[in-house]
């Protein structure tokens, strides 16, 4: 009786800590996709950085120019923005907040730096994180540069 | 025989149209929650604005000055930042994108502006609504002014 108590109240504990582990393992991973699109950028890998984003023509990313949609339209727009190792520089974020919405989904909020020898720029963004087949991908990106 | 496979077309074509018609329901009532917004805000009721936010210490609203929490404290920053009818002025939002994250989640893309004697404000948000306890509510809030 004792053992079957003790048991239980093993097996509750567990399932108690459940949800906390798993939304530890997607915040990690989340943020582990960050630091690679910082690796990316930082190298003037453009294709590298976007591929935190979801590759979709559904992708939305609202700037300082209006509303982009799709991923290549999105990676044409940073090639343009950006064409060279100088015009990227080297990107740092900032997180501030990572909050879940729904099973599979995540909000970030955060600061981007760039630090680059033609002037420095930084901004706030808003991002929604989706794990689509298996992996954490943004789906949607506000993005504003300080005024 | 021809009348089941038209009832079983009936049926199939029913619930073909089910998902697309809740999430047109689903758009509607947020429109309606931002459209109560805007009236609340332009009859400097701040309270009234308020209710299309989350009533949560989890809200998130993330503005010019950083990140607040809670919808108490958000209350309080636009109690403080705007005094008076002058200062809240006439409020519009120009919905840009509405687009489903999960069940029961959706972001929303705009723009506001704000016509005021004091000087004219306008800018860009992107919000997470979601569908607690049966209402639409804001749970995050990324809000930036024009450069």
């Amino acid at each position: 009786m004792r053992y079957t108590i003790l048991l239980l109240a093993l097996i509750l504990t567990s399932c108690n800590n459940a949800a906390p582990t798993d939304q530890t393992l997607d915040i990690l991973t989340i943020k582990r996709v960050m630091a690679k699109q910082q690796e990316a950028w930082s190298s003037h890998d453009l294709e590298g950085f976007m591929q935190g984003y979801w590759a979709s023509d559904s992708l939305k990313f609202y700037g300082q120019s209006g509303l982009t949609k799709g991923w290549q339209q999105t990676l044409e727009n940073y090639k343009k923005s950006y064409p060279t190792a100088q015009d990227t520089g080297l990107l740092n974020f900032d997180l501030i907040d990572i909050s879940p919405i729904a099973p599979g989904a995540y909000w970030v909020m955060g600061r981007y730096h760039l630090k680059r020898s033609v002037g420095d720029a930084k901004g706030s963004f808003m991002v929604i994180f989706k794990k689509i087949e298996g992996h954490w991908k943004i789906v949607a990106d506000m993005s504003a540069g300080d005024s």
